[in-house]
Protein backbone atom coordinates (compact mmCIF):
# COMPACT_ATOMS: atom_id res chain seq x y z
CA UNK A 1 0.00 0.00 0.00
CA UNK A 2 1.21 3.44 -0.63
CA UNK A 3 1.59 6.65 1.35
CA UNK A 4 -1.03 7.19 3.14
CA UNK A 5 -2.64 11.35 3.30
CA UNK A 6 -5.08 12.76 5.37
CA UNK A 7 -7.08 15.46 4.70
CA UNK A 8 -9.37 17.55 6.88
CA UNK A 9 -12.02 20.66 6.48
CA UNK A 10 -12.49 23.21 9.63
CA UNK A 11 -15.96 23.00 10.80
CA UNK A 12 -17.43 20.17 8.00
CA UNK A 13 -20.05 20.07 10.99
CA UNK A 14 -21.17 22.79 10.53
CA UNK A 15 -21.32 23.21 7.43
CA UNK A 16 -23.15 19.86 6.86
CA UNK A 17 -26.01 21.12 9.50
CA UNK A 18 -26.43 24.57 7.34
CA UNK A 19 -26.92 22.54 4.10
CA UNK A 20 -29.78 20.45 6.15
CA UNK A 21 -30.92 23.67 7.78
CA UNK A 22 -31.52 24.90 4.31
CA UNK A 23 -33.19 21.27 3.23
CA UNK A 24 -35.82 21.94 5.84
CA UNK A 25 -36.54 25.42 5.02
CA UNK A 26 -37.34 24.53 1.82
CA UNK A 27 -38.59 21.01 2.84
CA UNK A 28 -35.91 19.61 -0.02
CA UNK A 29 -35.83 15.83 0.75
CA UNK A 30 -38.05 15.61 3.44
CA UNK A 31 -39.69 12.47 4.22
CA UNK A 32 -42.12 12.81 6.89
CA UNK A 33 -45.17 14.63 7.50
CA UNK A 34 -46.40 15.68 10.84
CA UNK A 35 -49.85 16.54 11.77
CA UNK A 36 -50.96 18.70 14.30
CA UNK A 37 -54.35 19.74 15.05
CA UNK A 38 -55.17 22.98 14.35
CA UNK A 39 -53.87 21.68 10.68
CA UNK A 40 -50.56 23.09 10.10
CA UNK A 41 -47.89 20.59 9.34
CA UNK A 42 -44.20 20.25 9.32
CA UNK A 43 -42.07 18.32 6.73
CA UNK A 44 -38.68 16.94 8.39
CA UNK A 45 -36.57 14.96 7.59
CA UNK A 46 -36.73 11.05 9.43
CA UNK A 47 -32.63 10.77 9.47
CA UNK A 48 -32.18 14.34 11.38
CA UNK A 49 -35.16 13.35 14.11
CA UNK A 50 -33.39 9.91 14.75
CA UNK A 51 -30.32 11.61 15.29
CA UNK A 52 -31.97 12.73 18.15
CA UNK A 53 -34.37 11.15 19.58
CA UNK A 54 -36.64 7.77 18.96
CA UNK A 55 -40.04 8.94 19.74
CA UNK A 56 -40.71 9.66 16.19
CA UNK A 57 -39.81 6.43 15.35
CA UNK A 58 -42.01 4.93 18.14
CA UNK A 59 -44.60 6.70 16.92
CA UNK A 60 -44.86 6.05 13.19
CA UNK A 61 -45.06 2.21 14.19
CA UNK A 62 -48.23 3.11 16.68
CA UNK A 63 -49.78 6.29 15.79
CA UNK A 64 -52.08 6.79 13.04
CA UNK A 65 -51.11 7.65 9.33
CA UNK A 66 -53.42 10.14 7.11
CA UNK A 67 -52.57 11.00 3.41
CA UNK A 68 -48.59 10.44 4.46
CA UNK A 69 -49.15 12.37 7.51
CA UNK A 70 -48.13 11.59 10.89
CA UNK A 71 -50.97 12.81 13.37
CA UNK A 72 -49.36 14.21 16.33
CA UNK A 73 -50.89 12.92 19.72
CA UNK A 74 -52.78 15.87 21.56
CA UNK A 75 -49.24 16.56 24.38
CA UNK A 76 -47.12 17.01 21.00
CA UNK A 77 -48.82 19.85 19.28
CA UNK A 78 -46.80 22.51 17.46
CA UNK A 79 -46.13 25.26 20.47
CA UNK A 80 -43.47 22.20 21.79
CA UNK A 81 -43.22 20.37 18.67
CA UNK A 82 -41.80 23.25 16.44
CA UNK A 83 -39.09 25.06 18.42
CA UNK A 84 -37.50 21.41 19.27
CA UNK A 85 -37.15 20.33 15.57
CA UNK A 86 -35.89 23.56 15.17
CA UNK A 87 -33.34 22.74 17.85
CA UNK A 88 -32.51 19.91 16.26
CA UNK A 89 -31.91 21.23 13.27
CA UNK A 90 -29.58 24.07 14.47
CA UNK A 91 -28.78 23.69 18.14
CA UNK A 92 -30.36 26.56 19.63
CA UNK A 93 -34.09 26.30 21.24
CA UNK A 94 -35.94 29.69 20.97
CA UNK A 95 -38.83 29.79 23.46
CA UNK A 96 -41.48 32.08 25.33
CA UNK A 97 -40.80 31.93 28.99
CA UNK A 98 -44.30 30.59 29.86
CA UNK A 99 -43.40 27.29 28.08
CA UNK A 100 -40.81 26.17 29.53
CA UNK A 101 -42.22 23.54 32.08
CA UNK A 102 -44.11 22.12 28.43
CA UNK A 103 -41.05 22.11 26.51
CA UNK A 104 -38.65 20.27 29.88
CA UNK A 105 -42.10 17.74 30.07
CA UNK A 106 -41.45 17.06 26.47
CA UNK A 107 -37.40 16.42 26.29
CA UNK A 108 -37.89 14.05 28.78
CA UNK A 109 -40.76 12.25 26.77
CA UNK A 110 -38.37 12.76 23.80
CA UNK A 111 -35.44 11.37 26.05
CA UNK A 112 -33.45 14.16 24.27
CA UNK A 113 -30.88 14.16 26.58
CA UNK A 114 -28.90 17.36 25.67
CA UNK A 115 -32.38 19.43 25.51
CA UNK A 116 -32.67 18.18 28.45
CA UNK A 117 -29.39 19.84 29.89
CA UNK A 118 -29.46 23.24 28.10
CA UNK A 119 -33.11 23.39 29.98
CA UNK A 120 -32.03 22.76 32.87
CA UNK A 121 -28.76 25.05 32.78
CA UNK A 122 -30.75 27.56 32.03
CA UNK A 123 -33.09 27.22 34.82
CA UNK A 124 -29.91 27.38 36.96
CA UNK A 125 -29.52 30.55 35.27
CA UNK A 126 -32.57 32.72 35.88
CA UNK A 127 -32.16 31.02 39.17
CA UNK A 128 -28.73 32.66 39.87
CA UNK A 129 -30.26 36.17 38.43
CA UNK A 130 -33.07 35.40 40.71
CA UNK A 131 -30.77 35.42 43.57
CA UNK A 132 -28.81 38.15 42.81
CA UNK A 133 -32.17 40.38 42.59
CA UNK B 1 -46.65 37.36 23.16
CA UNK B 2 -44.14 36.65 26.04
CA UNK B 3 -40.66 37.32 26.66
CA UNK B 4 -38.70 34.89 24.41
CA UNK B 5 -35.38 32.97 25.02
CA UNK B 6 -32.89 31.50 22.84
CA UNK B 7 -30.34 28.73 24.26
CA UNK B 8 -27.77 27.66 22.38
CA UNK B 9 -25.92 23.90 22.62
CA UNK B 10 -22.18 24.13 21.55
CA UNK B 11 -20.70 22.35 18.80
CA UNK B 12 -24.11 21.06 17.53
CA UNK B 13 -22.59 20.75 14.27
CA UNK B 14 -20.08 18.24 15.34
CA UNK B 15 -22.09 16.28 17.75
CA UNK B 16 -24.96 15.69 15.00
CA UNK B 17 -22.35 14.50 12.51
CA UNK B 18 -20.95 12.23 14.91
CA UNK B 19 -24.82 10.90 15.39
CA UNK B 20 -24.65 10.38 11.72
CA UNK B 21 -21.37 9.01 11.27
CA UNK B 22 -22.53 6.16 13.81
CA UNK B 23 -25.92 5.41 11.98
CA UNK B 24 -23.77 5.36 8.81
CA UNK B 25 -21.04 2.56 10.57
CA UNK B 26 -24.29 0.78 11.48
CA UNK B 27 -25.92 1.09 8.48
CA UNK B 28 -29.01 2.16 10.67
CA UNK B 29 -31.20 4.16 8.84
CA UNK B 30 -29.75 3.85 5.62
CA UNK B 31 -32.06 4.24 2.19
CA UNK B 32 -29.59 3.89 -0.54
CA UNK B 33 -26.78 0.72 -1.16
CA UNK B 34 -24.00 1.35 -4.26
CA UNK B 35 -23.27 -1.09 -5.94
CA UNK B 36 -19.63 -1.62 -7.07
CA UNK B 37 -18.33 -3.62 -10.08
CA UNK B 38 -16.41 -6.19 -7.37
CA UNK B 39 -19.88 -6.52 -5.98
CA UNK B 40 -18.65 -4.70 -2.82
CA UNK B 41 -21.50 -2.68 -1.32
CA UNK B 42 -22.14 0.68 0.25
CA UNK B 43 -25.39 1.66 2.08
CA UNK B 44 -25.42 5.46 2.55
CA UNK B 45 -28.01 7.91 3.40
CA UNK B 46 -29.54 9.93 0.42
CA UNK B 47 -29.62 12.73 2.71
CA UNK B 48 -25.87 13.16 3.53
CA UNK B 49 -25.10 12.14 0.04
CA UNK B 50 -27.44 15.44 -1.50
CA UNK B 51 -26.09 17.57 1.16
CA UNK B 52 -22.98 17.53 -0.29
CA UNK B 53 -23.70 16.66 -4.44
CA UNK B 54 -26.25 16.77 -6.88
CA UNK B 55 -24.20 13.48 -8.47
CA UNK B 56 -26.02 10.47 -6.85
CA UNK B 57 -29.91 12.01 -6.69
CA UNK B 58 -29.02 12.47 -10.95
CA UNK B 59 -27.17 9.06 -11.43
CA UNK B 60 -30.36 7.38 -9.43
CA UNK B 61 -32.72 9.22 -12.06
CA UNK B 62 -30.51 7.70 -15.21
CA UNK B 63 -29.14 4.39 -14.22
CA UNK B 64 -29.73 1.29 -13.51
CA UNK B 65 -31.16 -0.18 -10.36
CA UNK B 66 -30.94 -3.81 -9.14
CA UNK B 67 -32.59 -5.30 -6.43
CA UNK B 68 -32.48 -1.66 -4.53
CA UNK B 69 -28.99 -1.66 -5.21
CA UNK B 70 -27.83 1.61 -7.33
CA UNK B 71 -25.49 0.52 -10.21
CA UNK B 72 -22.10 2.80 -9.95
CA UNK B 73 -20.96 3.14 -13.36
CA UNK B 74 -17.32 2.02 -14.31
CA UNK B 75 -15.61 5.71 -13.55
CA UNK B 76 -16.87 5.64 -9.96
CA UNK B 77 -15.56 2.46 -8.14
CA UNK B 78 -15.15 1.87 -4.50
CA UNK B 79 -11.67 3.29 -4.85
CA UNK B 80 -12.79 6.73 -5.46
CA UNK B 81 -16.44 6.64 -4.13
CA UNK B 82 -15.59 4.84 -0.57
CA UNK B 83 -13.12 7.95 0.74
CA UNK B 84 -15.39 10.56 -0.62
CA UNK B 85 -18.53 9.33 1.15
CA UNK B 86 -16.50 8.83 4.49
CA UNK B 87 -15.68 12.43 3.83
CA UNK B 88 -19.15 13.37 3.52
CA UNK B 89 -19.77 11.54 6.83
CA UNK B 90 -16.58 13.10 8.50
CA UNK B 91 -14.99 15.97 7.24
CA UNK B 92 -11.87 14.00 6.69
CA UNK B 93 -10.67 12.69 3.14
CA UNK B 94 -8.02 9.71 3.62
CA UNK B 95 -6.29 8.55 0.36
CA UNK B 96 -2.87 7.04 -1.06
CA UNK B 97 -1.18 9.45 -3.48
CA UNK B 98 -1.10 7.26 -6.04
CA UNK B 99 -5.30 8.06 -6.25
CA UNK B 100 -5.07 12.14 -6.28
CA UNK B 101 -5.63 12.77 -9.77
CA UNK B 102 -8.95 10.35 -9.78
CA UNK B 103 -9.75 11.73 -6.75
CA UNK B 104 -9.54 15.12 -8.33
CA UNK B 105 -11.56 14.27 -11.81
CA UNK B 106 -13.84 12.54 -9.46
CA UNK B 107 -14.69 15.62 -7.07
CA UNK B 108 -14.63 18.15 -10.40
CA UNK B 109 -17.60 15.40 -11.61
CA UNK B 110 -19.77 15.71 -8.93
CA UNK B 111 -19.04 19.63 -8.34
CA UNK B 112 -17.77 18.95 -4.64
CA UNK B 113 -16.40 22.63 -4.45
CA UNK B 114 -15.25 21.86 -0.88
CA UNK B 115 -13.44 18.93 -1.17
CA UNK B 116 -12.10 20.24 -4.45
CA UNK B 117 -10.42 23.19 -2.96
CA UNK B 118 -9.45 20.55 0.29
CA UNK B 119 -7.32 18.32 -2.55
CA UNK B 120 -5.90 21.76 -4.79
CA UNK B 121 -5.00 23.21 -1.06
CA UNK B 122 -3.11 19.96 -0.40
CA UNK B 123 -1.61 19.94 -3.78
CA UNK B 124 -0.10 23.46 -3.24
CA UNK B 125 1.28 22.34 0.38
CA UNK B 126 2.98 19.31 -1.22
CA UNK B 127 4.43 21.98 -4.20
CA UNK B 128 6.18 24.23 -1.20
CA UNK B 129 7.41 21.08 0.51
CA UNK B 130 9.34 19.99 -2.81
CA UNK B 131 10.23 23.46 -3.46
CA UNK B 132 12.53 23.11 -0.51
CA UNK B 133 13.75 20.10 -0.41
Amino acid sequence: MGEVKSVKVDNWGVFFLQKLQNFFNKTDYCDLTLQFRDNSQLKVHRLVLSACTDYFNVLEQNCEIVDDALIMPNEFQADVVVPIVNFMYTGTLEFELKMYGKLLRTAKEMNMTVLLKLLEAHRRTMENVNRQQ
